[in-house]
């Protein structure tokens, strides 16, 4: 699978679906357009889909994983070994992302696209299991190294590996919607991973580094310069080349954040939604929407993060968040909790009466 | 049943559980209140439902449906007629709100609270099918009497029947909260029912009727001018009393926007959450306020209406809307929407395993 053949392959959402979607929205029963954002939902999702009937009962979270060498510059208020140690607790279901995705009805896959800890005897007793239950809180090895490279003394993997790290994305992801999955939700883990994400923010909308670095998980002031000091140093230190994603992704990325955009690019591919979640997941968007600008037809942008940058990225892809609960979990969580928003906004389209099947008198003439 | 001792009867929402609840927040596995305002909605049901171990899974929305005197003076965009086709379309399960409910799987109940159309055989018709199903989306006839009268020439109702509204509304609601129900929704349905509120509004907030008047289901300019003009007069001919609720509810009230003041104090009453829909729900909401303080306490604002005057509705009780969708439909669908929010909350607090539990690091020190 070369990744030149799955961006040729990406065709932008069906504009003519969405005004045939539109003509069906204004003979709802109920005045002109009233549920607002609801309605550009649904017909988005008719142009995605390619349908009048869309829809998104079955859905899946796919976190993406990762370590970062630039977490032993400091710049996180956690170890690295959490990483390890959450990819445990989502296949136990005990984060916050399993509660979000059960109460939604979404499945959760979490790829280890290259953390430090080996978790591949947890892979194989999970695989057993899973062949006797439902599946749900699956773990996939996919382990491109065990973390990145320091990103402040050069770059953080190499150009294949950056490749690597998207088709492997773009291939979870594909198989998923291959057996019928409707809506995917994006999500990520790694410690120190909002380094690399605000690096290529920074590069790929060109805002200041100093205006895009947040405080991710809680960090204090004396680290917050730290991390902003490292971040400049890696991006004067490689020189990325923002018109070149691959390029941006090898020198200062994350093989997580590589991941989210094959999973991305594969929503496109096959024509399904994809809900991109916060700060580490709109990294991974502005990737995919440089490859591909029509894969961006296919992004829903599940929330507003608190981490200062994450406004930067949405204004950059010209989305418009959905929620904003000021959340700065990752996982998925924002993009889990807006599945219901996008489910609404297809029942809506779907399951309400027309003025005429109802029998309701229409607006004075 | 009165009013008094029901509104006596209801207590503040408990503080301290609510501390307990912000203890146990703060142990699970993820950095410090990272889902943001999920942490807080989760820790206000603790504090309403007196426990650590809040449930909100039993749900319903009550949709209060009445007519309006001043709807003959043309101020809305639909004819009065609507009401009742409405109404039957929400039995029928054909109506935005029923698609919204049935996502978020809450029950559907429509009260006649003073209807111009006669549903009584529909409502007959409805029990007894009832007694074979589920018994989702019922019917049932409150009448208080067939539309309030004009409140641009006199009262629109006497306080009698302002008073057997709100009771109404408070003895449907606590049926159904006597049936285990634990998540409240309030709705409304009444051609020409933004006037009325609008004028509840205005006097209750002392904003000016010009800043509160929106366009309702969509009127044009000169319907616009009209509304607002007939708001004013009705204002001036009657000279509701601000500071005593049951006299603006009889004056320039509606009667279900009495009906949702008391569903909102059963929520109270019960120790229940009551999610607050738009414009003309909280229209009730700020009656409810104003007769009983402490019943602020139980709702939560669904979303902020495009309705312009909702938003000094909502900072006048002190809320923050959860979601804003630029919805204006009323009939409780964003209170629905809203549901999988609180719900969201609520599972966050109970579902997620604490750093211990999940035997992850915590911060560095």
């Amino acid at each position: 699978m070369e990744l030149n053949r799955v961006i040729d392959d990406i065709e932008p959402a069906d504009q003519e679906m969405m005004l045939r979607a539109r003509e069906h929205t204004s003979q709802l029963v109920m005045p002109h357009r009233a549920l607002g954002e609801l309605h550009l939902i649904g017909e988005r999702v008719c142009g995605i889909q390619r349908t009048l009937e869309p829809s998104v009962k079955s859905k899946a979270v796919l976190i993406m994983a990762g370590d970062h060498g630039i977490a032993l510059q400091g710049v996180s208020a956690y170890p690295q070994e959490v990483t390890g140690e959450m990819v445990k607790t989502f296949v136990r279901g005990g984060a916050g992302i399993n509660a979000l995705a059960r109460q939604v009805g979404a499945s959760v896959m979490v790829v280890d696209m290259g953390i430090v800890s080996d978790l591949s005897d947890l892979a194989s007793a999970e695989r057993v299991r899973a062949g006797q239950t439902s599946g749900e809180n699956r773990l996939v090895i996919k382990k491109i190294a065990k973390g990145t490279k320091d990103f402040t003394i050069g770059p953080a993997m190499t150009r294949e590996q950056a490749e690597e790290s998207v088709l492997a994305g773009y291939e979870i992801a594909a198989g998923v919607l291959e057996q019928g999955v409707e809506l995917l939700a994006t999500g990520d883990m790694g410690i120190g991973n909002t380094s690399p994400a605000t690096a290529i923010g920074a590069v790929v909308t060109g805002h200041a580094v100093k205006r895009m670095t947040g405080r991710g998980t809680g960090v204090d002031d004396e680290t917050f310069a730290r991390k902003c000091q490292a971040i400049q140093k890696g991006i004067a230190a490689n020189v990325p080349h923002a018109e070149d994603p691959l390029d941006v992704l090898s020198k200062v990325g994350g093989f997580e954040i590589g991941g989210i955009a094959g999973v991305i690019l594969a929503g496109a591919r096959f024509q399904r939604p994809v809900v991109i979640d916060g700060f580490i997941s709109t990294a991974g968007a502005l990737l995919a929407d440089a490859m591909c600008p029509s894969a961006t037809d296919y992004m829903f942008a599940g929330h507003r993060s608190t981490e200062q940058g994450h406004q930067f990225m949405i204004e950059h892809l010209r989305l418009k968040p959905l929620l904003d609960f000021e959340m700065r979990l990752g996982e998925g969580t924002g993009a889990a909790l807006a599945m219901h928003i996008i489910e609404a906004g297809v029942r809506i389209f779907r399951e309400v009466l027309t003025f005429e099947q109802a029998g309701v008198s229409k607006e004075k003439a």
